[in-house]
């Protein structure tokens, strides 16, 4: 383990790297006693690098970079950067919190966990670090209980000897468990099945070739890499037996907002009866969002597009559209795996179900 | 200008690299007295860096590594190559035109270009030198001719202020005329139609990012890059009124091979009523495949997914599938536009007229 220093960024006071390459397991994220320790990954998968801080700020600005990314892994960073921001009684709770809301607008859970570490500090003004940490710790612990619950339910959707098509990254470094979508394949590979895995790169910043591949290749489940324009050709030549995706928020009547590209996936899986499974927490199921009409889709930095990393590729004029997401139309959705259930078409009573915490029956 | 040398990997003999950057022109390849001189493409849009050679080898090796690409270029520049071999009177002429047609096993007219030279030089054995020159320079000018007039022909379906969206690279750098596809936009924009473009970045080579932007670029053609998966998004969401693509091959039922990517976006554009226009000279007809089953797809080196540049993105032990085409089923086409008119299915009867170079009516 070697251990080497930097500077936050944001707060200008001392983080600390500590590099662990290579390593047979990792935390995504980690409480350490009022000190949250979580991977950059940015730097992955060069680097395993974690970053340690104490200042909410630092976390805000790790979602807000992508170095902490994914859906429920926001959210478990978001209830930790509250927890950070009660431990300091000068820190004004809510100006904090509003500004961890902000990092990312299309996460609904990011809102939902931020009203949660909220509330549990409105209950008790007198010790409101220690309710609020608790409460964070909670929502981690809730989240690695749900993965396994959401990759078991998942896991038997996938036939023996199948190629599953992924996008982006929804395993332990989306999600702080084994993971949604990628934890189904994890569980199916951890169950014997046989299955080897299409990822795609996920462009602009490579979820796929950088933070999916690396989960895979630490579990040991044979895959490759693909360009995402790739898996439509590769679904209609009958390469792909199942495309399981995750999701960034699933509007009242279905309709998925999830990584740009999704949707594409969705039209191929339709056109050659290949099924789309669509793995999340039900935290992230938005009732007040009629449908995907409603999401409001993140315009990322056109850098992302016209720089890979430090090398531009485009000219010097070039600028670029960054939709981060795309919606794909609940009709093309098979099922919604959440820790509640199985999710069916039509999806409007049993996504009102699970978003109540009712158990759904397979 | 500035001048430098270097040397060919293939034949270790010196070639010339005439740097003229900027540059407001540009000669994509050029027949100049037994030198053929060429943009190595690969090195766009950083540096306009033109090779200059006498030996046929590296024609093939530029055509094997995409420094000249695009199927009708490639076809020039075959036809320039058994030309250079055919000058030497050593060289045995069907080896050499055989390595040359071996380059890239999808693009039709490879092989009917080579058969073509091949032509001139068996009806010419005492003055093969000569006779397959001005076979070449035929094929070259021919080129020229047809782009300006697909690029008449396919204006015609751009309205005033579309925003047309396309993929790859189509332009002068893949035709040696004014393009193909990006032809048919380039014409739209000099006919002062107030259009604008959506590129796709094209990975896994990113031959959007770097050729068809420069070359937009150069034309004063608004336009924004996105990351391939995005297209189906903004098509969705009504950001695009027409898709604009070229084609590698086209079987005798209207079937198109072309760039990875292309099938996705025939999806999307038929799943939200946006035409989808195929445009390609008639030597990219091939009567001889039924349909597109029968399409050989090239598989390309998994290291241009893995590495992008200099820079390798992916875990050090990650494979790759690369196909760098695929097939789009003739029934997503709206119409095929050529050299001979604009075909609209069915496209049997059509294609075949065309493929005779019969004029096809509009």
């Amino acid at each position: 383990m070697r251990e080497s220093r930097g500077f936050s960024t944001t707060t200008g006071g001392e983080v600390f790297f500590v590099h662990l390459h290579p390593d047979p397991g990792f935390q995504p994220i980690e409480w350490r006693g009022g000190v949250l320790r979580f991977i950059d990954q940015t730097r992955l998968p060069g680097e395993v690098c974690y970053v340690e801080t104490g200042d909410y700020r630092d976390v805000a600005d790790a979602i807000r970079r992508l170095a902490v990314r994914g859906a429920p892994l926001i959210g478990i960073a978001a209830a930790y950067g509250v927890a950070l921001a009660a431990r300091d009684a000068r820190t004004d709770l809510h100006d904090a919190a509003a500004e961890i809301a902000a990092t990312r607008p299309t996460a609904v859970n990011l809102r939902w966990v931020v009203e949660r570490t909220l509330g549990a500090a409105d209950r008790a003004p007198a010790s409101r670090g220690p309710a609020v940490e608790a409460e964070a710790r909670r929502i981690h612990q809730q989240q690695v209980e749900d993965d396994l619950r959401m990759g078991a339910l998942g896991a038997a959707f996938i036939e023996p000897g199948a190629t599953v098509l992924t996008h982006c990254n929804t395993g332990a470094l989306a999600t702080g468990g084994i993971g949604s979508a990628l934890g189904v394949i994890k569980t199916a590979h951890r169950q014997a099945k046989d299955i080897r895995v299409l990822v795609d790169e996920t462009r602009p910043l490579l979820q796929g070739a950088r933070l999916t591949a690396w989960e895979l290749e630490r579990e040991g489940v044979p895959y490759r890499l693909i360009v995402d324009a790739a898996a439509a050709g590769l679904i209609a030549a009958g390469e792909v037996q199942a495309v399981v995706v995750g999701a960034d928020r699933i509007a009242a009547n279905g309709d998925i907002a999830n990584k740009v590209g999704t949707y594409g996936l969705a039209l191929a899986a339709q056109a050659h009866g290949v099924p789309l499974y669509v793995v999340a927490p039900r935290s992230t199921i938005d009732l007040r969002t009629p449908d995907g009409s409603g999401i409001i889709v993140e315009q990322r930095d056109p850098d992302e597009v016209l720089a890979f990393g430090w090398m531009r590729d485009t000219p010097a004029a070039t600028t670029a559209f960054n939709p981060a997401f795309d919606i794909t139309p609940a009709r093309y959705v098979t099922a919604i795996i959440t820790e509640c259930g199985v999710l069916r078409p039509p999806f409007e009573a049993v996504l009102r179900e699970a978003d109540a915490g009712i158990a759904v029956p397979r």
